[in-house]
């Protein structure tokens, strides 16, 4: 029985000291903490239980108060995504996760909002007075108990087709502490993988399973139950409380009552600042106009 | 600190021994275990902390599991809801809840389902083969957060308006028990009512607020997680983690991964249930075509 | 056999010549072509086929090009509101329509995104840094095929319960030509009403039967199959296709292919100019962000 | 300037007389009027403006209707399928269209019903009682404006990473006539094709652009709005009112106001059918509970 989080800041506090290969900067950006993690050597990557690569997490204030999330904040996030993106060629972006569920819906939500371009030609674009756009494909491919199909292979496909320079894969995020969920930014250039967890629903998808660079973005937005109860009582005590916190065997998840305003919030937050990441030509407004 | 549970079940199993007014009984029925407890006296009412009333709890075979929902279970279901209802007369159907947050759709996914006939005069209902039929009203109002008004209020004014017999509400309940979610209904002559536990969004849609008998019908699919955690470690516990588990002073629920499908049978054998309970002189199959 | 019609303007193209209490004003503002048909005598509504009243008509660039619907065009639209508002009090916003229908989907799309404010009380507002809301209540009732009811009886009804000081009602209009749709926005204050033509579905919401005052606000996404064959073909062209162009008597309705985009861009500026015109105390990228 | 239309029986019809190579049979079964034309010479395909193949047009009663969809039509339309699919092998699911237009829906929405199988392994399927089942993949990949890759080229990737043995694409169809609008399904073997027309939407998806068969199943939901004025107006008469029947260059299409009964009810048959095809080891009442 172990913890269950996909955020490369929480496995990084919970070992007692930093081995060689990780180093962490942080700094502060237009109203959010920024931390960055880079696992350099394969004795980091596997104390932490995350692949070699960059983390960044983006605390920012929560997507369900009614702070203001303004344009310097979307600029931060921006910035954060520029850092890791390939500087030309055709990008996929993908939408991870199931609208049907609230707190998974963050992947085809953000997804949603991104603006696809891929298919409008040069003369199309210039007449539209679009001209400059980087090509951009946008996919949400659903899960695999509506499709059949694991959504990495789906994405290799496609990839396979269209030969992208880079994946951006969007998905919902499990968190250890309740107080990260709608107020956290992880992106990442190792793409998705299973994380040190169990129960992971979530295959590796990423430049090794795809042959092209995968940055992944996500939003904590549950605690797996099983992971509060062991925070709460130790090893032994969610051990004994199994049945309890998973009856017939189903996973629970526990997840804010106001989920929908934090995944409608976190979703726009992420989509506009992945296509002012992607569309630098584009004013930011005229972006929201287009990608509606 | 106190449970939150809609449930008069596990409400009764909570009172060391019942005093006079409270009447239990049980049985089998088309696969599905059903218990029915009458609330007969003020005394027992205020002991268990719901008013006065039959509280009927049909367990069935778990949403999630690919077994089979039947017609046996859907005409036992049925039953119970005809034992409740009036025999005649205008029946306003309203959806409770939020559809944009999975756990809290199964009012408005039911309502959906629901065949609504009051606007079906007796010249076009008979053209289309369609005599007899009871005439119903369906509303799903939204919640206060989108809509500004207590759904309570949206239905006062609807009910003086039209004037109906009685009024089914169906909302999303909260369970004490995780094994309970997804397996459980209950149907309750009482109307809605703010429950015995703390934190609790339902306001009283009842007999007395509206001037009409008000049935009730619900499913859980939620545990309140400072329940959960009180269940765990007890009330000194939970007050201690308080702000481990409630963070902001954001409410937190625990609901199973697979909720998409919990509420989507779920919705269904509600929607037919009632649909055969208020038309019994259509053909089930019918109702199914027809309320789309 | 008439033409169906939803737009002052072109009810008021028709006829040869208007007698007195008409008044018509044109200018351009923000982008925006805006035309204002005040109608002042009974004569005049009569010969017109609406009641008294003020008409306004702003034409914008196409919701489906990817021109800019800039900030400018939001001033002048949410100008027009404005100026026909009551300036304080309760205000009660009405989606009209179906989500299930695209072009049908404008009222229910455009009240998701206007902020519902009645329920937050002082206390509360102050401290989210929310002071001098104007209160709002925001409600999409669905359409008579769902409920059973008309769209009026349940507004009419829950007017009474909270006595608002006026009502916007937002509903899809009937255009007579297809270059109107999804470039016309038109704002009356007399109520929604039946208009002159045939095949109407709307019954009468204003001052007379809510003894408020109703603000109506629209942007044409159909024309009647019936209206553009009689443009094309003359009445007596139109009466001798009848069963080709209305096969099973079902009305048809001739729309755009990227209704959906139309859709989702006229809902958003409706919704934002709606919205700023309420709350002038607060920023429109705030609201942006709050009406989520 | 040519009509358009993707139902080989509406083709069939405009030529004066067919040369050999085509075979037409004509049968009642289940309350539906059957027709099957073979087309298997080159000179038939092309003078009929099709691919060789098999066409089958079911004509059933109206789905707007409230008349009965019994299990009869149910079991016609499924054999129309089991005659055209291979006999064992995975199959894949393709819903081509635009969820959010609701004439182009049906493809997502029929897709949505499908019961996905191809992840479900030997174990689990036996321990949850499901022996002998087909294993299916479903996909409803979106349309090239939010994707910017065509439908077909997603299409190919997954079929070339999962290896079918055919393709079921589901898409909604042009008609020539309103009055075969909802009443009419088309199955074909001959894959997805751009037909006669002009402004025709679809590229070919099809055994040659894929490898493997591409069974299509598709329900007339618009009418073009040039075809319907060229059907009342001639060429000429057409080409005339070009301007006023397609401002701005954008396709216009007629479709009925109830348009979202006859999605419903048309994808739930499409659905109910392809998985009673798919599973004759399930009984169809279990399917309709599965497959949620």
């Amino acid at each position: 029985m172990q913890l269950r989080t996909d955020l490369a800041l929480e496995l990084a506090e919970t070992i007692d000291q930093a081995g060689g290969g990780i180093s962490v900067s942080e700094y502060d950006k237009g109203g959010a903490k920024i931390s960055r993690i880079k696992l350099t050597s394969d004795d980091s990557a596997q104390s932490i239980g995350k692949p070699k690569g960059t983390y960044i997490t983006i605390t920012v204030p929560p997507f369900s108060d009614d702070a203001e999330l303004g344009d310097e904040l979307l600029m931060a996030v921006k910035d954060e995504f520029t850092s890791l993106l390939p500087k030309e060629g055709l990008i996929l972006v993908v939408g991870i996760g199931n609208t049907s569920v609230t707190p998974d819906a963050l992947g085809p939500k953000a997804a949603a909002g991104i603006l696809a371009t891929r298919h409008i030609s040069g003369e199309l674009a210039r007449s539209a007075g679009l001209e400059n756009l980087r090509p951009v494909a946008v996919l949400s491919p659903g899960v695999l108990g509506q499709t059949g199909i694991e959504t990495g292979d789906i994405i290799a496909g496609i990839v396979k087709n269209i030969e992208p320079a880079a994946v951006i894969a969007i998905d919902a995020l499990a968190s250890r502490k309740l107080s990260r969920l709608g107020c956290t930014i992880q992106i990442a250039d190792s793409g998705i993988n299973p994380g040190a967890g169990v129960g992971n629903k979530r295959r590796e998808i990423s430049l090794s399973t795809l042959g092209v660079p995968v940055i992944s973005v996500g939003v904590p937005t549950v605690v797996d139950a099983t992971t509060l109860v062991f925070d709460l009582l130790g090893e032994d005590g969610a051990r004994q409380n199994k049945e309890l916190i998973e009856p017939r065997g189903a996973g629970m998840m526990v997840t804010p009552r106001e989920i929908d305003i934090l995944i409608e919030r976190a979703a726009r937050l992420v989509s506009r600042a992945v296509n002012c990441a992607l569309q630098p030509g584009i004013p930011p407004e005229d972006l929201l106009v287009l990608a509606g």
